[in-house]
């Protein structure tokens, strides 16, 4: 029942894709997608490689690229993770022995309104908007469809190491619809194992099946199934959607509605659980400093399916110049992409050398192992990002600042450690007074102000 | 705690394992076992290879087979599961650190009836019969008898990928007595690193102790030592009783004596856990379609052991020319062991290509991986199997019919998807009102009737 | 938040390192400690090798050895734990997010008293003495003072195949202090993929950063730097304290001061969380037999941690030719450290095969892996040991004695499994009456007392 989809939502152009550099795949819906993804999370992708190279951690360029009727998706091999970034939409997910409890009239012409045949039923659909957060367990299938007027960017990962995925370490979704993707070009080394035919070979789970065989199961003619299969359908797995009425008025409404006191056993079995949240919204949170920033965190707590999905994200603000002070992950990765400004992170490893140092801008994508420390900056234009972390609780260990290792540590054990005069001891205990965001340039001093 | 073994037993001659193809072990039971399994579960056997070669899957013949004095054991390697299937018989498991809960008292000759050495203490002891399943934890020491009138067949799952076997990935089960089996004959691969010298050696666990160890260990002297260790044993793993009194009138009512209100909290300690839930019985089915087949689910809300085990078990029954739907198995492989009549098995991968086509019959084991798609359908004689699955509580979406993924989506998602109209929309989601099994041959129609 | 490190305590010389012989790393701490644990745990290791070579056994030298100014430190490659064995001191635990809730009044001369700059605060503070457990959860940073008046030996395990590790089966641990070690020499095998450049470099986790960078996170001058740097510091990592003054009266008292109502919901953050307990008392036995010795678990029963770290230790004395009876451990490894006498141990594979067959003594450490059987035979100057096991609840199932698996079969199934008579199956079950523990030479006998 683990998860692995996180889809968070900003307002940004589809031209920035272009020329951005990230380790992660990562997708771009700008019309609607129909797909049951095979996540294939394992234990060996990001946790637990037998022998993990992290001398030196860079930033990659996309190594495919797939062009669609109506938009683009660009991934990165070898890291198993997806990302999306963007808009507003509509998100809908299958979820395994559900009822189909939306009704939605449609919009059909000349008709008697009264007939049955005229509605349609189907699971629940979410809108999102800017700065949601949805979590989608391993195995489901799901569509997405945007209704705004710009382009839609989300970003997304894939977690192939979660307990969730039993099989390998390759990201292996399937399409419910669509066919051969055509491919446009690809940089960088690809995936160990990816083969040419696999590449090559797009077409959706449909198309494996004996045609008489699913019209039997369908009860459909052969005609049918060849649309089922899609096999002269070129357009894609973005495809612009002439009709979707799906939109009624009282489904706006359905944010309120959401039931509150109807629990009746079933929402264990995923039907009625909370899949949304947002983390856009400054007010709500975590750590603000006004001279420095903010970042919001998204754990169990306040969502809990990521339990099941031991996942957790972050979304973080740094002012100009400010800093997030130097930590390490005690209990997960930390995946951060960029989602605007600039600034500088560095990276260091357990032998104390730096394995990361570089300046990073919107669009890329850094990944920082456990128990690696790391620093970020902001540059003249701030910095913002979202982190995704691969425990539903993850915690850190600032080791600098109020909240720090070196804060808990007694004044004697730092003195014969650093070989430091007491007075020198409380300056690296108090000199800096603020808690995860620093603001900028304060006048070095040796005065502690505890 | 995590476990493995599931013996499901149905009435099948024992001829029948000549020539049954399959890619998992499984074990022939016709009068008794005595044997301490050594499950090595791992997470790298069925769950996260690193490399899955999931291109073609096939079915094999046995690699090793073993003649014992009143049996067969037939091995299918390099899967590291093993299927027992079969009449009725008497099953021991010794649970660590439980106290001896059964007296019968032995039949000896000309001795003082109250003396206490007449009276056997041991541990609980199960009756099974066809249809049941048994769940046993790693680790536990258990024996079987056949005390019915025809051959015993039994399968079973040995999980290595689960989490509690913390070796690698061999079936590694040691015996506490008997001695070298001798092997027949040997087709087909062999189990990588399971070299000769291994497969020569199959003395019980007592013989690699020194025996003036045993001798201290046990207060015996050395000729029972050597009794204990077996060595000139020739009798193979599966032994005639010819002296098996163990059942005693008031042990037939056992299953009625399931004490109900006595539990002390030793209940966690294993001791009085259930281990056994039948199956078989046709009332007991959870899907039933009076024109198809039926199919009953095992999972941890039936038996609670199951959430330890991470395992759990279907039976299905298709009548002539039934299909069970296509679908995707959302969170556990399943391996299937067919335990009658005959069909056609298709699954298909992610990549929307067939991996397997192909007609199956009896005694024959299909592996469906997480996430890929599967459609069974029955031939003129219908078609019976058992399913194991690697999630406690598994989960499948149907892709067709009643309950599926397709009928779970908007109308509007499916025209644009598959570019098709309202009235074939339809038709696709509702052309097929049963759920997950299938009548034969409904006539072809573009009428819905939702 | 699952852990890692046990330090077991005990009185022995510091000299007894010399020569001594173990699988797996130790560290000897004589002064003080700062150090930051990157626990890579990982489910690689000792759970889950693709392919166990368990053919033999053995106990190998350390593969290297460090030289600090105040203490000395051997490793063992290749097995990713590390063992600590020793006097009294006291240990420090930095816990992310947790206030600092020690005040200790630091002794500065000729300051105003009332000064709230001359208090030190810190994180709680643990006193330890022998026969002492502490448990460490992965990723917290921790430091240990000797304040003790002779050396202090401790020994502890990491397990790099728990869950909380993400990573490879590296043990990657870094310092929070000090600087580039000397190593001494290195004989045996190093760990593959630990190369040369690695094992050289050794600078604290602080080196990696930009000076720059860090004076601005601290707020300190670029001289400060240096010394958290530790560029010139060549003390090693086991530090001489010339002024440790933290133990305050009042602090002496904290072992009965722990809080037993206050408990506010933080306790789930870890900060009050118990992480000491005592197995070396022996009025704490779990097992007694005046006759023969006395065995200690310590199980999450009874250090609730140990469930979120699936590790559990037990302390085990044998007196003179005393036997702990043959057994397996059913759900984990269990790593056997000598901490006195010497005896024998023999360890039996699944195939019957003995693995190992050895006289043991003090500082040798012996692994047997799961459902291995073993038996220890004390001599006549008696055997101690600690032995670290796998999972918070190991279970064991012995194979002699009262509570054997052999007493929990029915007699019927002896008989024939062995082919003995009646009274040879009663000798087998009842001619040894104790339970874990065996007293020395009873006289062989096949009269039975049950």
């Amino acid at each position: 029942m683990a998860c692995t989809t996180f889809v968070v939502l900003s307002l940004c152009s589809f031209l920035l894709f272009d020329g951005c550099l990230a380790q992660l795949p990562w997708e771009s819906l700008q019309q609607q997608q129909l797909w049951g993804s095979f996540r294939q999370q394992q234990k060996h992708s990001l946790r637990g490689r037998s022998q993990c190279q992290i001398e030196r951690l860079n930033a990659q360029k996309p190594s495919r690229s797939f062009e669609s009727e109506a938009g683009r998706t660009e991934f990165w091999d070898r890291n198993n993770e997806e990302f999306q970034c963007a808009g507003r939409g509509v998100h809908g997910t299958v979820i395994p022995g559900c009822a189909e409890t939306f009704e939605s009239q449609s919009q059909s012409r000349g008709s008697g309104e009264r007939s049955r045949r005229f509605r349609d039923r189907h699971q629940k659909i979410l809108r999102f908007r800017e700065g949601d957060v949805l979590a989608l367990p391993a195995g489901v299938a799901h569509w997405a469809y945007n209704d705004g007027d710009q382009p839609l960017i989300s970003v997304s990962l894939l977690d192939t190491s979660n307990e969730a995925n039993q099989l390998d370490q390759r990201f292996r979704k399937f399409f419910l619809a669509g066919n051969q993707q055509r491919e446009q070009h690809s940089h960088g080394q690809e995936g160990r194992g990816q083969s040419q035919q696999e590449r090559g070979q797009s077409g959706n789970i449909f198309n494996g099946f004996d045609a008489e065989m699913l019209a039997e199961a369908f009860n459909i003619d052969t005609e049918m199934v060849r649309k089922l299969q899609s096999q002269d359908d070129e357009r894609g797995f973005i495809v612009r959607a002439e009709r979707f009425q799906v939109v009624s008025p009282q489904w706006e409404e359905e944010e309120q509605e959401r039931p509150q006191g109807e629990w009746n056993g079933l929402e264990e079995t995923l039907c009625q659980v909370k899949l949304r949240e947002n983390i856009g919204n400054p007010s709500r949170a975590d750590v603000y400093n006004p001279r420095g920033g903010r970042i919001s965190s998204l754990n169990s707590h306040k969502l809990p399916i990521l339990n099941h999905l031991q996942l957790s994200a972050e979304r973080g603000v740094l002012y100009r110049n400010a800093i997030m002070v130097p930590h390490w992950n005690t209990n997960a990765h930390s995946i951060i992409y960029v989602t605007g400004g600039s600034g500088r992170i560095q990276i260091v490893g357990n032998s104390g050398r730096s394995v990361f140092n570089d300046r990073v801008s919107e669009g890329q994508v850094v990944v920082v192992p456990q128990n690696f420390a790391v620093v970020k900056k902001a540059s003249e234009e701030g910095l913002q990002w979202v982190a995704f972390k691969t425990n539903d609780n993850a915690m850190m260990t600032p080791l600098a600042s109020r909240l720090s290792a070196i804060r808990a540590i007694p004044e004697e054990v730092l003195m014969n450690s650093y070989d430091i005069s007491r007075e020198d001891a409380k300056s690296l205990k108090y000199n800096r007074d603020e808690a995860i965001i620093l603001g900028p340039n304060p006048r070095p001093s040796r005065q502690h102000d505890a």
